[in-house]
C-alpha cells in the first residue's frame, strides 16, 4: 500500500504499529527513528522494520506515510522538526489520544507539499513500551482520524483505508469533537480509577489483600504510566474537567438518594447503569 | 467434615457452593431449599445436592451447617424462621456483602442450642442465578467471618474451617469493620462503576461503540444485579457514604490540581494510584 512508511518515536503503539503493518504487508520499507539506543537495538533485534535511524531527517527522508507515536506532548515539535524534509504528497500522522491542541499546532506550521490528519487508534494497554507490544493491539478496536475543513479529500481517503487495513473501525470527526468524546469514555474513566486507587491507597494497607476481581477490574487503568497521562490531562483539560463534573452530579444523585432513603432514585440509577454497560460490545 | 449441610437459597453463590462442597467432599448429605420450583428442578437436574426441599423446616432439619445465600434484606427473617427447627449444636451462616446489620438482627432472636456466625465469602460475578454457577468461584478468594464477643471458639474454629476447606483465605473481624472495609474495597467501587455508566447513558448512544478495554473493564461490575445492589446499599448505607465523601474528597483534589493547572500535584495523585494498583494481587 505504501512504498516507505516511517514510525517516529515507538513506544507500546509503535512497536505494535510496526508489527502490525509488517503482518498486513502495507509498507514495502518500514523505517524506524527512536531517540533510544536501547529501543533502537530492540527494534533491530525484533526484526520488526526494514531500517532503525538514529537520525529524524534520515529516517522520515522517502516516506509517504509518516506516523509520529511519541507522547502527546512532544507530537507537535516532532512534526515541525520533519516537515521540512518530508517529500511531496507525504502524510503525516500520528497516535496521540488529544487531538485538537496537536492539530492546531502542527496545523499552524505545515507546509503545502504535505498533509497532516490527526489519528487516534483506539487501543492500548496500562502497559508501556516496545517488550510489551503487541501486533495484534489494533485488531477490530476504534480508531479516530481528525480532519480539518481544508483537508485534502484523497490524503483523508489514504489515511482511513490504512487503518482500515489493519482492520480498525475507522471514525472520522473534528478533533474538537475526538476530545469531547474521548474525554468522556476514556480519559474521565481512567481518571476515576486512579483517584479511587489515589483514595484507597491511604487506607488500612491490608485491606487491599481482601479485594475481589470487582476492585482489580475496576482499577486496571490506574496502573498507566503516571507521566504520560499527565500529559494527556493537560492537553484535553477543558474537557476532562467537564466530564468530571458531569460524573460528579451523577455522583451527587446518588449520594442524595442513599442520604434520603429514596430506593427507587437508587434503583433508577443502578439500572440506568446496568442497560448502559449490558449494551457495550465485547 | 459434616454429616448434613443444608444451603438457602441458592443463587449464583448457593449453587456454587453447593458445586464447590461436593467437589471438596465436605458433607455426607447436601440439602437445598428454594422457593422457587424451577430453581428446585435446576438443582435436580444438575446433580449439585443430594435433596431438595419446598418445605424450609424440613431443610434444615438435621443439619450440623446451615448456609442462608439469599440476597441480604431476606437473610435475618429466613434466618428467624429456620433457628427453631435446628438441630442442638448448629451452626448457621450466610454469604451476604453486608454484615452488621445481619449480626445484629440475627443475634436478637437466635436461641441458645445453636449459634449464627456471619460470613462473606468475596467472590461473584456481574452474572447471577443458578445457570451461572461455578464450583471454582470461591478457588482463593478472601471469605471475611464476622464473630462477636459472645460466639463460641469452637463453632468459630469449625466454620473457618470449612471456608479454609473450600481453599478460600479466611479474614477473622467484627460485623461493624468487615462493613467498613467492604463499603471501600467493594461496594463504593461497583457503585463508582453504576454511575460512570448512569452518566455516559445520557450522551450520544453512538459513543459507546467507540469504548476501549479500559471503559469495559472499568464498568464490568456495572452490570450486578440492581435489585440485590439496592439492598446492599440499603443495609450498608453509612459506611457506602463515608466511601463516597472519601471518594469525592480525592476527586475535588484532582479537579482542583487540572483547574489550576499544578502538574506536580496531578503526577503525584497518578502515582500514589498507580502505586496501588500494581501492588494488587492479580
Amino acid at each position: 500500500m505504501f512504498k516507505q512508511i516511517t514510525i517516529l518515536a515507538p513506544g507500546l503503539l509503535g512497536s505494535s504499529l510496526a508489527m502490525a503493518i509488517k503482518d498486513h504487508g502495507l509498507a514495502d520499507k518500514l523505517v524506524i527513528w527512536s531517540r533510544r539506543a536501547e529501543t533502537r537495538v530492540k527494534c533491530v533485534k525484533k526484526l520488526i522494520c526494514n531500517a532503525v535511524e538514529d537520525n529524524i531527517k534520515d529516517a522520515v527522508c522517502g516516506a509517504d506515510l509518516v506516523i509520529i507515536c511519541s507522547p502527546v506532548d512532544v507530537i507537535a515539535s516532532i512534526a515541525q522538526k520533519t516537515i521540512p524534509c518530508l517529500k511531496e504528497g507525504c502524510i503525516i500522522t500520528d497516535v496521540g489520544s488529544t487531538k485538537s491542541l496537536i492539530c492546531r499546532n502542527i496545523n499552524a506550521v505545515v507546509s503545502r507539499h504535505v498533509t497532516f490528519i490527526g489519528s487516534h487508534p483506539m487501543a492500548g494497554s496500562e502497559k508501556s513500551g516496545i517488550d510489551a507490544a503487541d501486533s495484534k493491539l489494533f485488531l477490530g478496536k476504534p480508531c479516530f482520524v481528525t480532519p480539518l475543513v481544508e483537508t485534502p479529500e484523497s490524503s483523508l481517503e489514504i489515511l482511513i483505508k490504512f487503518w482500515s487495513e489493519l482492520d480498525m473501525e475507522v471514525i472520522t470527526t473534528t478533533p474538537e469533537k475526538h476530545d469531547e468524546i474521548v474525554a468522556n469514555i476514556s480519559q474521565m474513566p481512567h481518571l476515576l480509577a486512579s483517584v479511587l486507587c489515589s483514595y484507597l491507597a491511604a487506607k488500612d494497607s491490608n485491606w487491599k489483600n481482601f479485594a475481589g476481581n470487582g476492585l482489580r477490574d475496576t482499577t486496571r487503568i490506574a496502573s498507566g504510566n503516571p507521566e504520560l497521562w499527565k500529559t494527556i490531562i493537560e492537553q484535553n483539560s477543558d474537557e476532562i474537567l467537564r466530564a468530571i463534573n458531569g460524573f460528579e452530579n451523577e455522583l451527587q444523585s446518588l449520594r442524595s438518594a442513599i442520604s434520603n432513603n429514596e430506593p427507587f432514585e437508587i434503583l433508577n440509577i443502578l439500572e440506568r447503569g446496568k442497560k448502559y454497560r449490558d449494551r457495550l460490545r465485547s
